[in-house]
């Protein structure tokens, strides 16, 4: 692969808006996320508010968007961004076993629309983790449970029963399988995690999962977990009017840069966050 | 008419947006613009990064964006807005002889890309004037020129020659015509605007027209002219990532707004300052 420009995570409307734009001005880009782009979009039964596609459903939008995509040969890669890590100068974002560099990063994640769960945000670093690939060399001979929500994470499973003795998986997806006998599918309904100083168990509407460790794998990861230390405005990633973030060289757009939660407005900041991540290289170049 | 909720002045995709996602949200709109939407559109070649809309034509996104508004029942009304009033607690724009009343204002005015006369900006309010209805009661047996960019700047020459003695109306378009003996179209060049303490005369390319004012009728009108006293950034209206400008009420969105200037960027930021709006009518129906 040659050297990457900008890593953008996220490909719904905010993501895709930011890597065409910086397809046209001929970037490098890595677009990481998901083929049907957004689970969201795609479920939107009416969208009355993108110009030019009146009364449009999230299906036909997200058709047009593919192939936009398509036209621009841009590629998705099918990955979910665990960690972003400051290299001073360049960044690494880690996807599974995956680690892909760039010295600029646009957040293009979409709001966690699940709660979590009672007993996360606590135990969270204390024997929660969203990211099994980081975390899975802590659990040789240890117990673990992995809480997904996609299929595609049925190989972070694998890889961390490389190490641990035993994995529950518990699927919040049908048809979950594997052909690996430390990997047990548990289709229970997951209810709290339970501990004091560390994670003592996993509650489910009927049993008690006695684990060392659970990794819940959402489709997209808090922003100040995925990079700590960045400003955060409540939920959001605080951003300004350029979508540049409080981290030089991280921008962020769409929903986790702020309300209102609307397509138009993330597709509008995809594009400013691309241009604002262009000039940031620029400024880079500059500087050698 | 009924009461109107949000007079949005423009309509590029800044302002089609922002009329789109209001009139979703049931607000009595006036949407003040041109019914082929806008001239830079219609004349850009080849949009790449509209997502949805690969390597479009500004006409096919013209023609896609009036269908949407068609769709949806929204009017445009052809009229340039001259002058906002603040009337405490709600506003007056000016346009021509008609004046129209709401609580909020939608700046979606692009930018002027016409630079400003040699003499023009020094002149200002001293001979010089953006607004013929606003000042034609200033010119009883006088002699004015009307500088017009478009054709329906006719009836403001009309209507100042119901006070001047003299109007010469130099149109920067083809197929200027008066059936009134006091207008006289001069098919001249201006170049620059020539007084000390107040106009003495316009000079153009091959003469010098004593007059007592010149009118100087572009497309749109400077921000800071059109509302005197909102706060600007340079060339630009100062808005925050809301969209709200240093006027409790007036929301500005898409190139007036500030770089980059790109159409789907306007797009997004015409949806955030409908929102914008709606919030702000809703706080004031709470202080009642």
């Amino acid at each position: 692969m040659t050297d990457l420009d900008i890593i953008i995570i996220g490909s719904g409307p905010a993501g895709l808006s930011a890597a065409i734009t910086a397809k046209v001005r001929k970037k490098n880009i890595l677009l990481l996320g998901q083929k049907d782009l957004s689970t969201k979009l795609v479920k939107a039964q009416k969208i009355n508010n993108f110009p030019g596609f009146p009364g449009i459903s999230g299906k036909d939008l997200e058709h047009a968007f593919e192939e936009h995509l398509n036209q621009m040969e841009i590629e998705i890669t099918e990955a979910r961004a665990a960690k972003i890590y400051d290299m001073s100068g360049t960044f690494a974002v880690q996807c599974g076993q995956q680690m892909y560099q760039a010295p600029a990063i646009i957040l293009a994640t979409g709001m966690i629309t699940q709660k979590t769960f009672p007993g996360e945000d606590e135990l969270l670093g204390k024997g929660v983790s969203y990211c099994a690939t980081c975390d899975a060399a802590l659990y040789p001979g240890k117990t673990a449970a992995v809480i997904s929500y996609s299929k595609n994470e049925e190989h972070e499973a694998e890889f961390l029963a490389e190490y641990a003795d035993k994995v529950y998986y518990i699927p919040m997806y049908d048809g979950a399988a594997f052909n690996n006998e430390k990997i047990e599918v548990v289709n229970e309904k997951p209810l709290e995690m339970v501990g004091t100083d560390s994670l003592e168990f996993l509650k489910t509407d009927s049993s008690e999962l006695k684990v060392d460790g659970v990794f819940v794998l959402r489709e997209s990861i808090a922003p100040d977990y995925l990079f700590p230390g960045i400003e955060m405005d409540g939920h959001h990633v605080k951003v300004d009017i350029h979508m540049t973030t409080s981290v030089p060289g991280i921008f962020a757009c769409g929903d986790i840069a702020g309300l209102p939660y609307q397509y138009i407005k993330a597709a509008g900041e995809g594009n400013i966050a691309a241009l604002s991540a262009v000039s940031y290289l620029d400024s880079l170049k500059k500087e050698k």
